[in-house]
């Protein structure tokens, strides 16, 4: 099976506060910001080789967020393994009585079919996996 | 500024304990495992595309990562950029009056340099800059 990281989670107060690190010190240029309604957050990008750091800034109290911000304050909050066949990936954590937060792969940002694993299957870190369906 | 991700370390009581999620699941074989005894810790790295993943396991209970195990159990620890001018990368993070943890980038794992920078100047992440010297 192919395997890549694709993207690396990061829970912020404030987006714009991070901006010093990421474009001061390493020159890096985020993309354009998104709002996603429904998960209460706002997403940003910004490109390291191959690899992409989301920035995800809580937009109302109740957002996915912010109970981590609350809890834990900014930080690394997930990562994203790219895979060619997430069903066999999914049937598999099954197999092996990993916990998943979803009963299966559903559709996340961009068409792009995702699951969790939650991160006490998983060395304490929240692990999404991600099918690209357009490419 | 050439800069790319060049691990992501993970802090883990076990790293055998690590190896059901990496190798069964990701199907990710695992280098040699390598002692530090300075820091205290054993490590093994995987590679997953041009990303490597340090697992981390303490070898004593002083070890540098004992403290962070106990607080916050096991789970990501610190990201590291790989630079190609680490000096220029140290000298802007003091312009812009981040805290580093040394005074100056030192020698480390495999006789390159490197530096940290303290969490609170990096958006919560413990964030580590080497230069590759044997390149």
């Amino acid at each position: 099976m192919k395997i890549e990281i694709d993207h690396i989670g990061i829970a912020l107060h404030s987006i714009n506060s991070a901006l010093n690190f990421y474009q001061q010190l390493l020159g890096i240029d985020k993309s354009d910001e998104e709002i996603l309604e429904e998960r209460g957050i706002k997403v940003a990008f910004l490109y390291v080789n191959d690899v992409r750091i989301e920035l995800m800034e809580p937009i109302r109290e109740d957002s996915e967020i912010s109970n981590f911000l609350q809890k834990r304050g900014e930080g690394f909050h997930h990562i994203a393994y790219k895979v060619d066949d997430i069903e066999k990936v999914f049937e598999k954590s099954q197999e092996l009585g990993y916990r998943t937060l979803s009963d299966k792969p559903t559709i996340g940002a961009e068409g792009n079919l995702v699951f969790f694993l939650h991160p006490k299957s998983a060395n304490g870190i929240l692990t999404e996996f991600v099918q690209h369906i357009n490419e």
